[in-house]
């Protein structure tokens, strides 16, 4: 008895290595194919520099949609639809922002309003700018010490996280509220320090949102003209002026993008995407084209290698994830309507840069079953399975029960130029964008072959 | 008896745990300190863009010279010096390479002399083009095939590999040996495609060696050129003209430059350093200021934190790494010579981008100790002790029995911009690059604490 055991077990372990053999044979043929032949940074070039940024409800990001449409054909999708879903429609339009220092002549700083935000509709609006460095300071304030005044937030980026991200989502509170909190006693505006890693002038942009009908504008400024106006504002009052023409003009229908692969053995379905749309400055290339054509290089390289996959593997371009995300809203609410069993989901919206780690949000059944595959992904820069968060665009699938995850790149350079005039594609590496495409295929081909 | 065991081995583990705790601790400081105060990328920008690129021999280099000097002061060392190296005196000069085509013109290509060729001493060079895409090629060439030929070696980088080192490694051969072997059958010059994972055509530089007295010169071109070129060549004889006025001139004594905080419980040595050379082109801002401000930024760090040491501390600024390690050499040398005792040793050459292992090239026994504290790295993204190398200027010490070690930055842009124009300033991120000293500033605080 204890000899069958014993040689049942040894049967049993080879089976074990010969399968972990074959899923490395399979990991490196993603790879070489992924570096070798990927298109991944073309279609980013196609994307970036033939469309551009592109805000859902704007003309680009209609083009952005034929654009998604055509190269899921291009890479071998079964079937191409697009999926309804009502966007808000926000302007940017003109907008300044002028300082008078006591010499009393005006000065232009660079800014960028707020998303979200509204405007002064075209009217010049103006006060005396009072600075706070947290939330704490500004709760100290008086109604009467702001009404009539302009809030500057001069809360800085933390550099002391390792992870970017954790500082973006310290400082995020600033940037969300801060018209908010100012409307609230009566101020006429508010400023903000951009949510920036960065040691310049560059502003960024990003959502906001009013708590309340009080709608007053709010605007970053870059991190050089933060400590140059907190500097000024030791020895003297500021005047700020602002004059915008942003704002939410209603809601429009548009689409997200969906392409599948369909399972050769159910119809359970595997979600890979990103979002396609951007914020209305730079290129949106790290912020999200990287995770679109991230995510119909994992289906090209499934066809082009002949993986059979067992279940459907599905690539979403989520509509509108910047600024509402009703896409994957109304991704999740479609998927409840249909009943479609939803394996998996997978998300890259993190940047285009080299991976470190895939980001785990299900049960700890789950969790330790991939954990336990992270030996073969140790050899492509890809260990860390530590992360419990996934993907916004996908909540709503996670919310429904199934396991979401997040591509986890590299976050040393993403707030450097996270919505900004600088997220274009020079500032994306080929390498590095094809090796997050890497790991997106071989978790995929992990799930489907043993879920 | 068990009792008494059980209480020692909890007391201990309690003790294990108390140490880890303290460790973790002491790693987060290192790590606060830099990423806010750092000074590493500002004294880059400063090496980078007063200085500039600074082969040895040249001027410039001596300028690195009392730059480094001055850095180390500066940093807090106790003690600052220089160290003689004889240097050989390379120089580039004008350089032109053209080609003929069919239609009888002449077009000039982008390239760049290889870094130690001689070259045509001002006059035109010139013979029919002959290209060969691998050495397996190469050998099967009758040296009348060759005879007053140019030979083209057109081997391409290899994108399959995940650390781009390798695929280094595996196309260095061509840019060492080329004009060796293209002498060794009568061949006038040799042109190699750019050891470049980059899909541009930036020519790079890169030591080459001769084998023979037959020195013949050889110059790269970039990867769009050499594609072209490949095209070209199908259909037509394409004739090339070089000429350069590249050469060895003698040698000339220069310095490696050193600088230590004295070991306050003995006198045996933690050696930390990079190169302070670098190739005469673009700014050596990865290749190696990356190194060099790392290294001293572990000294400021140590005193900043007034972390006592209890080995004495060393930076060394290595002279002529890239053609010649006449400073590594040197450093070893003198080492012997003065029976000082070193315990450890680590360079950073690998390009100042975001760190992800330390390669550890020692007995079994002290490696497997340095992996047991990987947890403690895991935070700051720093999960890889599984290389063997080490730093080229720290071989002398490892033939000595030393163990030594090298940082293991990100690979995947390297190979971009490695010996080329565009490896400047504008290339380093300042969080990658304060990582990377963070790193090294946490394994000598581990090594000094524990050897």
């Amino acid at each position: 008895m204890k000899k069958i055991l014993g040689a049942s077990l040894f049967l049993l372990s080879m089976a074990v290595l010969g399968q972990a053999k074959e899923d490395s044979i399979q990991f490196a043929k993603i790879s070489t194919e992924i570096l070798n032949n990927g298109k991944a940074y073309t279609e980013l070039r196609d994307l970036t520099k033939n469309i551009g940024h592109r805000l859902s409800g704007s003309e680009a990001y209609e083009k952005a949609v034929k654009w998604a449409e055509q190269k899921l054909r291009d890479a071998g999708a079964d079937k191409v639809w697009l999926q309804e879903v009502m966007v808000p429609v926000w302007i940017r339009g003109k907008e300044s922002l002028q300082i008078k220092t006591s010499n009393g002549k005006w000065t232009s700083l660079k800014m960028l309003s707020l998303g979200n935000s509204e405007g002064t509709g075209g009217k010049d609006v103006s006060g005396e700018i009072i600075m706070v460095k947290s939330m704490e300071e500004y709760e100290k304030l008086s109604p009467e010490q702001v009404k009539g005044k302009i809030v500057f937030f001069n809360y800085p980026f933390s550099q002391s996280y390792i992870e970017t991200f954790r500082g973006y989502g310290d400082a995020a509170k600033y940037r969300v509220n801060a018209a908010s909190l100012t409307a609230k006693k009566g101020g006429k505006f508010a400023i903000i320090r951009s949510l920036s890693s960065a040691f310049d002038d560059i502003p960024h942009t990003g959502a906001m949102r009013y708590e309340n009908e009080n709608k007053i504008p709010a605007v970053a400024i870059g991190n050089t003209t933060a400590n140059e106006l907190e500097v000024l504002l030791k020895s003297q009052k500021i005047t700020a002026k602002l004059n915008s023409n942003c704002g939410m003009k209603g809601e429009k229908p548009s689409h997200s993008v969906i392409g599948e692969i369909t399972g050769k053995k159910d119809k359970s379905v595997i979600v890979v995407g990103g979002h396609l749309d951007s914020w209305d400055v730079g290129e949106g290339a790290h912020d999200d084209g990287s995770g679109i054509v991230q995510s119909i290089e994992v289906l090209r390289t499934f066809k082009k290698l002949g993986i059979r996959n067992n279940h459907t593997i599905r690539v979403v371009c989520f509509a509108n994830e910047e600024n509402g995300v009703k896409g994957g809203i109304q991704y999740g609410k479609t998927a409840k309507e249909n009943n479609e069993k939803h394996l998996f989901a997978i998300e890259s919206d993190a940047g285009g840069f080299a991976p470190r780690g895939i980001s785990l949000n299900m049960n700890n059944e789950k969790r330790k079953q991939i954990q336990s595959w992270a030996s073969l992904f140790f050899p492509y820069g890809v260990y860390n399975f530590e992360g419990t968060y996934s993907g916004t665009d996908i909540y709503p699938l996670h919310d429904m029960g199934v396991p979401t995850s997040e591509l986890v790149p590299d976050s040393q350079r993403y707030f450097d130029i996270h919505h900004t005039e600088e997220d274009t594609f020079e500032k994306v590496n080929r390498r590095e964008l094809l090796l997050g495409a890497v790991a997106m295929t071989q978790i995929i081909y992990m799930i489907d072959k043993n879920w």
